[in-house]
């Protein structure tokens, strides 16, 4: 038992199984219909319900993403993109059937332009597969979302994480995308050059699309050198105001902050619990500043200040590399730390952005639904954007839990999106936030129809996903 | 004389004049079809042939462009928005007649949230006044194209200019837009959060499309705090490529330079002669650095050492606000100093973006094209990203003239594809460069063809810009 999921009318099964036949014929093994191949590329990493496609293909280059589709587009046949499955909003599941294209087998990093600071990759390559490449480069992707998820699926789900603040999201790091379109064409949506005003921006209509407008098949992306020099900090305040204005300070005052995560009381409560930290069960930061060796010691020093002004306490500084590492481990924990607090239980974790100033009501506000709740639901944010996430801890197989949940999750986006916020900040929309994406953007959402409608006219690109079409 | 417009279909008398009737009973004197009005809004500040509208509206809300685009759709008038008339590649030519709609009047900044380091401005507000009006918060708007352009045209041109190495382009800064779409509905891209996930991303479909999907009647900026310190320096170097090593070499070290300009040879000539300063005539390099005190005194030290590794000699640095001053002025008085070179001449000025490492071969390349030309045509670029402009120095009653600048114009946009990059980098596609966007995108170009076309089915927004219907 998970949250439902929408019930859309499912593929005709003449046409499935007339596509299936023809994709079988030129990929042999590489498509299966095993049941627990099809189960696994149903589900994500969320507590939606699952819905597993009547065939999984494991494509090995654009080209056969393109046949595949050519397939699918004359049969009418839905697809479905999957990278890692590690998305959180159902997005991967395949509510009318079809066809799921696996691009984990396209995992080959194809150039590397050390002197441009940039690169391009099959979609299938992950994060840590990237930075394991460019080990021996002095460059870095920066963005880390969490999970170790593919590149491909991190564009299609606008994906940020941690030290967006400093780096950006996808939206700010993909140069460009080659994409196969809901007819089979292949295109690419920009050249390799740092900016351009050559038309319609077809890589930012991509990214953040969840394959609602073709499967994305390779990635280019920004890179950074390695900072010369890092260091982290840990500070806890009296009230999450306080740990809000502090954030608010640091970054009116141009500190290039690379990250700035707020955990509050009952977070703090479960790390301390599982990763037998040394902090107080209170509002906490964690920030990470980039730079020279001179440039994070002023930073750190300035943020410190800052903090002072706001009853932060117990501020904690270091450069030292195993100290940094321990010190972002519990933060990396907090997930685990909230599944331990109850036996048997899941974590459903949600997220919503609010503009900064506004960012301290959200999270009060949001605490006093928790304090009412029978469930525990702490809070974990990258509040440098504005930015949270409300991880609920339930057991999914109880409809009661499952009911609550909803509940907490549905008056939180509400209240977001009463502070002039977004109903996901980087989680994406998939099929459990369909109906807040209307509450949100209002007519907006009728020019997103028009484009679906003009680009993936029959409707076969991941249906029910974003839009309710 | 100019470059020739395009010849398009012109608007039906009979829709064209119960268009303006309907207008004029609604706005009054604020609708004029007087002869030099018309002139004016045109034109922009290229050498393209200038093509003026029937009709000009100064529109003073969002609500009333909606009205305006309302009774152009019911008769499928064409509309061309208006802001300060400062694009460069025919823009605002009304190349079917119709209705140019002038936001000059919408200049009010409607709120300004410190703490969130965003803004909200309608369209016609310019870059300078934003700035004045910010004077005494801190805080301030980077983005600067030389031109003081209304936020709204530079938002649909997807401006960028001298800061954008550091601070991104009109892409990453704006946070949202009103839009007024074809068939004159409002629409609001986006909300007030730093980031967010929830649908596509039409905030950026509309940045970049010049008018040719909706009018822009509101823009949401990010803002920055004013740095404490700003430190400027110049410096010199034996040939194009040591200057763009140095270049290089500074973005992959990580230093983050605010603002990083080169002049060729010819181009220092040009401002040495009109600026009286003293520098070689020599490929030549302008940086700034924004920061703390001690940081910007660490990064101009980091560049000064990289500069010299390469060559670069004369390195002057300065913190002084007047030094400075009279620093940026010489490149700022760059256009001026071109025009200067031939009496009655004015400046074609284009421009391409390149990956930084192709950047000194396309200008070198351009450079020899330059040499066996009868047209002198100096260059300048914000190089941190690979962009640069040809300024060719013409007399534009000449028939000859204006075809060998064609030429040349065309020979660069040409090499900079075949480097891999965009044939503008910031001055948008206009009518000027319609045919290089085909060259440029091949078959994504068919994907920004289905998506006007499901916005704009009649074709009334800004006909004849960036797409080929």
């Amino acid at each position: 038992m998970a949250a439902a999921a929408p019930v859309l009318k499912p593929v005709a099964p003449e046409a499935r199984d007339a596509a299936i036949a023809a994709i079988k014929q030129l990929l042999g093994e590489r498509l299966t219909t095993a049941h627990a191949v099809r189960e696994q590329h149903g589900r994500d990493e969320s507590y939606h319900a699952s819905a597993p496609p009547d065939a999984v293909v494991f494509a090995e280059t654009t080209e056969e993403v393109a046949d595949v589709v050519r397939i699918c587009a004359q049969h009418k046949v839905p697809v479905v993109p999957f990278g890692t499955g590690t998305s959180l909003e159902g997005h991967v599941a395949a509510l009318r059937g079809g066809v799921c294209i696996d691009v984990s087998r396209m995992n080959k990093v194809l150039e590397v332009n050390a002197d441009d600071l940039d690169c391009r990759v099959q979609a299938g390559v992950t994060r840590k597969a990237l930075n394991e490449y460019l080990r021996d480069t002095g460059l870095f992707f920066p963005i880390d979302p969490g999970a170790d998820a593919s590149l491909g699926g991190m564009a299609a789900t606008r994906a940020s994480g941690t030290n967006a603040v400093r780096y950006g999201t996808m939206r700010e790091n993909v140069l460009s995308l080659t994409v196969v379109t809901p007819d089979g064409r292949i295109v690419r949506t920009a050249r390799r050059a740092r900016k351009s005003s050559a038309g319609y921006d077809l890589t930012r209509l991509f990214v953040g699309s969840e394959g609602t407008l073709g499967v994305i098949t390779e990635v280019a992306l920004r890179l950074y050198g390695i900072p010369q020099a890092m260091s982290s900090a840990m500070c806890s305040f009296p009230s999450v105001a306080d740990a809000v204005n502090t954030v608010i300070m640091t970054i009116q005052s141009g500190v290039p902050v690379a990250r700035i995560e707020l955990a509050d009381g009952p977070q703090m409560d479960a790390i301390r619990k599982f990763s037998k930290l040394d902090m107080p069960v209170a509002p906490t930061l964690w920030l990470e500043f980039h730079g020279t060796e001179a440039g994070v010691k002023e930073q750190a020093e300035m943020v410190q200040a800052i903090a002072a002004d706001h009853g932060g306490a117990d501020f904690k500084w270091t450069t030292n590399p195993e100290d940094r590492k321990r010190l972002w481990q519990a933060r990396h924990d907090a997930a685990y730390a909230n599944k331990a607090l109850r036996q048997g239980a899941q974590v459903w974790a949600t997220d919503v952005c609010v503009p900064i100033s506004r960012l301290a009501e959200c999270i009060t506000e949001t605490q006093k639904d928790i304090a009412e709740s029978f469930l525990p639901a702490p809070i974990v944010g990258h509040v440098g954007d504005g930015n949270f996430h409300l991880t609920i801890v339930l057991k999914p197989d109880d409809p009661k839990e499952v009911a609550e949940a909803e509940r907490l999750n549905d008056r939180l986006v509400k209240r977001a999106l009463a502070l002039e916020g977004t109903c996901t900040g980087e989680h994406g929309v998939g099929y459990g936030k369909v109906d807040f994406l209307v509450a949100e953007h209002g007519e907006a959402v009728s020019l997103m129809r028009q484009i679906k409608k003009a680009l993936d006219p029959d409707g076969i690109m991941n249906p029910g996903k974003i839009l309710r079409m």
